[in-house]
């Protein structure tokens, strides 16, 4: 029986990065059929199914993978810290900078002072180069906003790049980023007070907010206070995440692992014996070389403990004015390889699979017939490619959600 | 008396880079203007000459800067050392890469491999990436080619390069980067004895090359193997530059600066006690942080003794396959501040009028009258963002050889 599809892709190698021992799951000799949103089909040429398609590519041999998905990202934010970044270099202490109004309290305000609109631009550029490398999902947080009208602010815009750009935007709740400057008498409790108990509810009762996060570490929350914020997204069914161990050892990973979280993320300092606990809670270790890279840290993460455990990494650029002002996913999975010493194909399904699971998500991630059609046509010889070059490569072609972006000829 | 002229551009910010005592040779409230393929003026809008311009650029308050100059790549090759730089990652040793038929020589291979076309086909991918950040002029070494022809080959490439693409290229013959296979029988001695009595002077004879590089280190040629060619191209009245102390000290540079080099490059290994050298012939230090970071080395050039000699500070990419797949003069720039803690000043100089005086050329780099118009409009608050932030900044409009490319309103 002949089926209808939209779209047959032939002549493709096919990185499926499903875990069926090939290296990337590689199909060589592959082909694609899409209907709607969807993968209908992924395989070899030769197992086919009878198609009417209404659209035919022509691979012409080259890697299909899945979209990329950057799954850390801070990319809604007012200001440029690039005076900062050249203080420091001159000589600057963290107290000079601090005593001039910089540090992220200075993002903190200029966000405040920046419209909608403003917001909008200035993330639509950054999220252009995202794009372009070919990331199909993305997940933005809130965090320099720490009042409720702010924080909804930063989360609408990242709501609305999703709706006007060909990306998947997901979003998360970082109230618990850094202490708002208006609670700076009152102190750190009396903020995680007001947050879980004002303003998560809001956040929840807009639907703005597709999990909640945390800022665990000296310079941010205590892990009591982290998990106040924990207890009351589960009570509001948002999935949780953390940025855990990423200067000391707090033991937030382990804490986080107690309530579930999506993912831990950056780990640089997470003590091997914690490592299981993300095991037993189905937990994705988000690394983020951007910011080891910026803050030229020397610590690495536990990756021989993580690989034993067989606890699925992410990658991500961890985009952001401070730490990590990087908006390229295909440089992060290079630093991953070159500092971190990931392999090109941990890098990948960090960048895909992982990364998706990291949010939650397993409907996309993977060439797998019934997972979102985000894909992406590479002239590369080796899937490896993408992580070894940097600002080399972007995709010929791609589709997401099963919708074409290209100039390939596309007759039926 | 009012002159003619072709663009005038108001309502700028001028990053000059002359060196006069503003950071960046900054110039607020800036105008320019230029006639044929030169700055006919750069200064404030105040003192502008009366001019009847043929065309009139808003500048909307944007920094303009010299066009980016990228002075040591190998840009043209073929083939790919993805794989290789996976199966280092998987464990591989460098002679169980070598046995595979890895490293430079793989590189060789592909190279000779190639047709004319292929080379340029894949070294205009590579470059498009470059220009796309801001680089107008680039440096492109042979040295995959290895026999009298395919160096040829190279150089061709090379110079069609800038013949199709919106770019000023400078090529470098460099036959002394490895033993061609050839001669692995009959050494490294007989090697230069051909190089420098048959291909030099045909290189030259073709014009070629603008200038002639070595591979001074124990991996390359011996400083007695160096200094032979240097000679050579001495008495064909070509300049010099060369690859020195990168991974040891075998004095290179201290020889390269006796022959007036225009640059020596790397550096890491560089003794402070013979910086003065580079004072005394106006050697320029091209700083390649690309490497450094692929390579994860850990000696750092000697910065302290370079300044204080004032020696000219250039980066670029050292674009290649092997040590930097990297097509990024920003990228550089931001691991010059990171790595290498440049600041973000130096760096840009590095890219633009030292990069220029490392090439031997004295009529760009800078935004001054007389200069050639290379320029671009960025959107940005401050020149030190271009080395800050990686991959968010591209020019918005840009003027080549005073060709505008852009999408301004450009009504007279
Ligand atoms: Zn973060
Ligand atoms: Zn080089």
């Amino acid at each position: 029986m002949t089926q209808q599809c939209d779209w047959l892709i032939t002549n493709l190698r096919l990185a499926t990065l499903l875990p069926d021992g090939e290296p990337y799951g590689t199909i060589t000799a592959g082909a694609m059929a899409l209907a709607g949103d969807r993968i209908l089909y992924a395989g070899t040429e030769a197992d086919l199914p009878d198609l009417a398609p209404r659209h035919h590519l022509d691979g012409r041999g080259r890697w299909a993978t899945p979209g990329l998905v950057d799954c850390h990202t801070h990319l809604v934010f007012g200001g440029s810290r690039a005076a900062e970044f050249e203080q420091r270099l001159l000589g600057a202490s963290y107290e000079d900078i601090a005593r001039a109004g910089g540090g992220i309290l200075s993002t903190v305000h200029a966000t405040r002072e920046a419209s909608e609109a403003d917001l909008l631009a200035s993330a639509r550029t950054r999220l252009a180069r995202l794009v372009e490398e070919g990331v199909t999902t993305i997940e933005i947080k809130s965090g320099y906003g720490l009042t409720l009208a702010d924080e909804l602010k930063m989360l609408r815009v990242a709501r609305k790049l999703g709706e006007t750009m060909p990306v998947s935007v997901r979003t998360t709740f970082l109230g618990a980023h850094a202490l708002a400057p208006e609670f700076s008498e009152r102190g750190a409790d009396t903020y995680i007070d007001t947050l879980c108990s004002e303003w998560l509810p809001e956040v929840a009762r807009q639907g703005l907010a597709d999990a909640v996060d945390v800022f665990c570490e000296g310079v941010g929350f205590t892990p009591q206070q982290c998990e106040r914020v924990f207890q009351r997204a589960v009570e509001l069914d948002l999935p949780i995440k953390a940025h855990v161990e990423q200067l000391s050892d707090l033991k937030g990973a382990r804490l986080a692992a107690r309530y579930g979280a999506l993912s831990v993320d950056h780990l640089e300092y997470l003590a091997p014996e914690d490592v299981p606990a993300l095991a037993e809670s189905g937990t994705v270790a988000v690394i983020l070389p951007g910011a080891f890279y910026f803050l030229r840290e020397q610590q690495l993460p536990p990756f021989a403990a993580l690989r034993e455990a067989g606890i699925p990494m992410a990658v991500a650029t961890d985009l952001n004015p401070g730490t990590s002002p990087m908006a390229s996913l295909l440089g992060a999975m290079n630093q991953a390889c070159v500092l971190f010493r990931l392999s090109p194909e941990e890098a990948l399904q960090g960048a895909t699979v992982h990364a998706a699971r990291a949010l939650g998500l397993s409907d996309r991630g993977q060439l797998l017939a019934g997972q979102r059609a985000d894909i992406l046509l590479w002239d590369i010889d080796t899937p490896a490619a993408l992580s070894y070059a940097v600002n080399y490569h972007r995709p010929e072609e791609r589709f997401v959600a099963g919708t074409y972006h290209g100039t390939g000829d596309t007759r039926p």
